[in-house]
């Protein structure tokens, strides 16, 4: 949470629902149960179907948001099996999302306190099963933003139960749109001057690790702490997944060179 | 409409803009007149062109909107000719747009009450003829919702000479971000365990008709009661619509097959 | 600026980020800031990297803001690097991004009347080097908003000092979502009834002047001047982009074809 926001709560939503309406759908929703507070979406492009990209993202947004923000998330291949939806109360936020691990890494970041399992049947505004972003999770957020009791919308749960996710090092967890791939690996031994080593299936590559990509040639690749804090792939005004064959979810053989040593 | 919605109206737009701002310009447009009211989009990316799949696409968002919300809808091909603009009334919204079919399947869902035909002459806010979401329909719908008289922009018409659009059963009208393909038909005479036959230009299919898509396997077909309450045909985690080969618009020749009879 | 806007001013954004979620983070840090200013963001679809398109968006899209509004622009491969960044007062509009030229043609258009280069080490608030619009610009934006002394932000400079940038006639500027090319020519010679000439690597092609694409057959190129108030390019129901193979940035080489002469 970045220090000194005014105190407005607003409701978010990260999803992999594409450009369809389906962001908008819930935002209606919201705003029917809670006309007062903004509905601010984080994003509706994680990559179809990506846990990994989803609760990634989400773990770096949500600190841009006041406190008392309720982060709706939906990344979620078992909408209308028998996974569970959550409202998870943390220090600072709810997130309400499916129990498929998207919204354990920002809610163990920011400190889970409670935490419970919503029943589907009370807080379903239509009765449909294939859009849980809009008939079950938009209303328990809107609901809890009007301060109601969550036990009015679920029942508590210990936290232990809840589906563990963790963001193991070396994952491309996310390509923006200018091709920087977004690692999970946090660069906190790196110095600048140090060389990051690739070994992709073909060659071995030596990235220099320098503040940003302004700092190499045109064309040429480069890491850095990016503006998540995690390592960052680039090629300064190019296109670094492309250069590299990179896809979200790929698992990279890195090792850090330090030239000094 | 869901029901105990809180009564604050908004502004909607469902178009083909595409993504370059031109709903944003609707967007300012409307708060330029009307500060206080909250525009929330549907949906951009309507399939260029495609009045049946925005026609079908608003016929079911509009349900989630809270009662005298005036819906825009602009896929226009035909803007800058003699098409006609319309401000139609129905009995809880209003529906602002072009002549073409594309407000004609919500509005006689709703009930329509009264029609007007837009005169450009007075409310057109640039002169230009391009862009009559932006100079036309925003204008329009920002002023009918400071509650000015509708004769203050057009002229009354009668219901019966709208031009009439009906989504006839069997149609793709729409394919979400997951490859599903939702259908105009409705599913009513089916039932779980039924199957639907799709007879395709090499094959005859023969698809499970279940609850959702976590009744079957994962890659495999299914067909369900989809979140708008018409027929979709998914992939469970695959894409339907690039298994099939199907885009928006195709007619399917479709039967349905009862196991016990 | 429309005439007769109701004057509550906004902040938007122009940018090339994408559909990850930055323009939203821009939001909420804006929100975060300043809860009671409307945020309106024009588009994130900019061209990777193109200047020039920003520009001649931005140039196009700010007259439809209220007086007052601020106006966010990152279109920015020098980030990190030791490009400025602006904060431009205009006669009406503040206008906050890079210093490379993409707020010059709206700030001009609109009267230069005071700039200021921001001490990003004083508006920072994360630190980061590789995300001007979420860390620097989304802050200078939302201070300016409440009225802050831009002093306490940057260093006034002598507005001679600017990047200059004008948009050169017969460049490709944009591309909507229909393949229309807008092109960054005025068509003020032009006489409804003229042709606009071509002369395209391979072939000359005359396209006739025309108010708007209803005018000529389906399939037909057609030029006219856009809802930008500049000359178009465009296929009836189809794509004047592909069918020219044109791309933001092209440089055109057009005269002007008046058959009466």
């Amino acid at each position: 949470m970045i220090k000194e926001l005014q105190p407005k709560p607003v409701i978010t939503l990260t999803s992999d629902f594409g450009d369809d309406g389906a962001e908008n759908i819930v935002a209606m929703v919201v705003h029917g149960i809670n006309p007062d507070i903004k509905f601010i979406p984080f994003t509706r492009q994680v990559t179809r179907h990506s846990i990994l990209e989803g609760a990634f993202l989400l773990a770096k947004y949500y600190r841009f948001s006041p406190r008392e923000s309720i982060h709706i998330a939906v990344v979620d291949p078992g909408v209308g099996s028998d996974r569970k939806g959550l409202a998870v109360r943390t220090r600072d936020y709810w997130f309400v999302g499916p129990d498929n691990g998207l919204l354990y890494p920002a809610a163990i970041s920011n400190g889970i306190e409670r935490a419970y399992v919503i029943d589907e049947t009370r807080v379903n505004i239509t009765g449909e099963n294939t859009f849980h972003g809009r008939d079950v999770f938009a209303p328990v957020a809107a609901r809890l933003s009007l301060g109601e009791d969550p036990l009015e919308i679920g029942k508590e749960v210990d936290p232990e139960s809840l589906h563990k996710m963790h963001l193991e090092a070396n994952q491309v967890a996310h390509i923006d749109n200018y091709g920087n791939a977004k690692l999970t690996t946090h660069p906190d031994g790196l110095t600048l001057g140090d060389s990051v080593v690739i070994d992709h299936p073909e060659q071995r590559i030596e990235v220099p690790y320098r503040r940003t990509f302004s700092d190499v040639p045109e064309g040429s690749l480069v890491a850095y702490r990016g503006s998540n804090g995690t390592l960052e792939l680039a090629v300064r005004l190019g296109d670094a997944a492309q250069r590299l064959g990179l896809n979200v979810g790929d698992r990279l053989a890195i090792s850090m060179l330090n030239p000094g040593s």
